[in-house]
């Protein structure tokens, strides 16, 4: 297979490949919104939307108290999956208040069973205080706390084995993509996990180019578009088409209220991980909701 | 200063040179053990004797709720300050049942103010959900996580500046002793810590030789002796006189209710840093009540 190039960062990248799948979906729960029969326009992949919200080292017991009751109080949409990830010591206070609705996620665990390991927090752990999800190789943790992608992708082992979903983080740094290599660092941290991970069901991919992580700077829904499509391929290629299909790529890199329906609109992007707007709880919702822009009236 | 050169391991090190500086006790509180009068036969510093428990990456809920009412039920002697530190995730748990008697303490934080760092608790935090301490620099941050000497001496700093006590960790591997560089790795360990410390009133220092580690080999008393001496007076030189005698330095490493009391009737060992035996709600009492050892009736 001819190397894929990425396209150059800001310049309009090429149009993403034709594909059309539709699945028809109603909207319908009790906290959903009105219930006109709406088609979904185009998803690759055939598994749910997704949305996470990455709160990482931000929060007081105060403002995650409010920001628990403004999602309580969300209309979200019913076919969309929706996440949260508190700081490790206000996931207790979350867990006994947030809605069943959304469910809550850790942003980092151990690489095995707990231990002699101070400061680390196992996956049995995070399952007996009622995670079901664990974010591992977000870039912070990459590149500013040193995680490599072995590390990583023995984590993910770990966690899944101890019945923990995981959102599994990939992405480029600036200087990669300004040197033709997106896809070559993509794809090597997926093979750290894909080394690691042999049932894909429990298991999100999540694209965050590391240049558009709270920079402001959000990738082009094209841009997004083209690495996701790649990812998908190489999942294709490398994994297996059924895991190619059925696996949920999300994007996170300054997704906001603002950008978030132009980039659902993409039929290889199956949802986000949010951080900073996720800290906003109508944002959020507006978030979790764009799942409608990938819906028509039928 | 000629420079200082550790015994060798395990053969018995030169005897401590002799200091008696006594300071009259009585043990008195509602939980206390009987209040016959008592003297404080030796201890260099005159810092309260102190007890950490560092529990670790272990636990569960369950588990956790269980040591917490052993804890609570358990008499200590008047004079001694108890610190607990939970893995984070159970820290809200332990505050919310643990009696005030004893302090709660996590067992990392991150270098600076909170934001985006993935997986990482700021000392605000921590003080925002009740711990008045953290363990920094332990020797599996350092020596498995891979945290560096400047790291952590600027997350003792910050902690220092949010109002959370810092147990400042130091010790050598077993290569490190038999190469005869204890004092060496120490005192580097320990310039890192003052480079970053302007008051010593919340620091303790919790020497833990690593070798002696959850290996079940713990330093002879003398060993620990002969360290703990050394550091005090490298604070004498370093620091000041006042810090080194105020500054409360205590000794970790496969401590046991068995062992603890031959430890602590050394002069320069001011308490415990303890590890497995923590988790025994009744050892971890007996080590607390260790301070006795270092009392005879006046």
């Amino acid at each position: 297979m001819a190397a894929r190039r990425p396209s150059p960062p800001p310049a309009s990248p090429p149009p993403p490949r034709p594909r059309s799948t539709t699945t028809t979906r109603t909207t319908s729960s009790a906290s959903a919104a009105p219930a006109a029969a709406q088609r979904l326009v185009a998803m690759a992949g055939s598994g749910k939307f997704f949305v996470g919200g990455n709160w990482k080292c931000n929060g007081t017991k105060e403002s995650i108290s409010k920001l628990v009751s403004d999602l309580n109080a969300a209309t979200l949409e019913s076919d969309v999956d929706v996440v949260v990830a508190p700081p490790f010591i206000y996931i207790d206070q979350v867990k006994s208040s947030l809605t069943d609705r959304i469910e809550v996620s850790a942003q980092n665990t151990w690489i095995g069973k707990g231990g002699a390991f101070t400061g680390e927090i196992s996956a049995e752990q995070l399952v007996d205080i009622g995670c079901q999800w664990v974010i591992l190789g977000h870039s912070e943790r990459r590149h500013v706390i040193g995680e490599d992608d072995e590390f990583i992708g023995k984590k993910a082992a770990y966690a899944l084995s101890q019945n923990l979903k995981v959102m599994a983080c990939i992405g480029e740094l600036l200087e990669e993509r300004e040197a033709g290599k997106t896809f070559d660092v993509c794809f090597k941290q997926m093979k750290a996990f894909a080394d690691n991970i042999t049932d894909w069901t429990n298991v999100v991919i999540a694209y965050e180019p590391v240049w558009a992580i709270g920079t402001g700077k959000v990738a082009s829904p094209e841009q997004a578009q083209e690495v996701h499509a790649a990812v998908r391929d190489w999942l294709k290629t490398n994994v297996s088409a059924d895991v190619a299909s059925t696996v949920r790529i999300i994007y996170g890199g300054s997704v906001n209220a603002a950008n978030c329906a132009e980039l659902a609109k993409k039929e290889d992007i199956d949802g986000f991980l949010v951080g900073g707007a996720s800290l906003k709880g109508p944002d959020f919702a507006t978030i979790c909701n764009s799942v409608t822009s990938k819906k028509v009236t039928a």
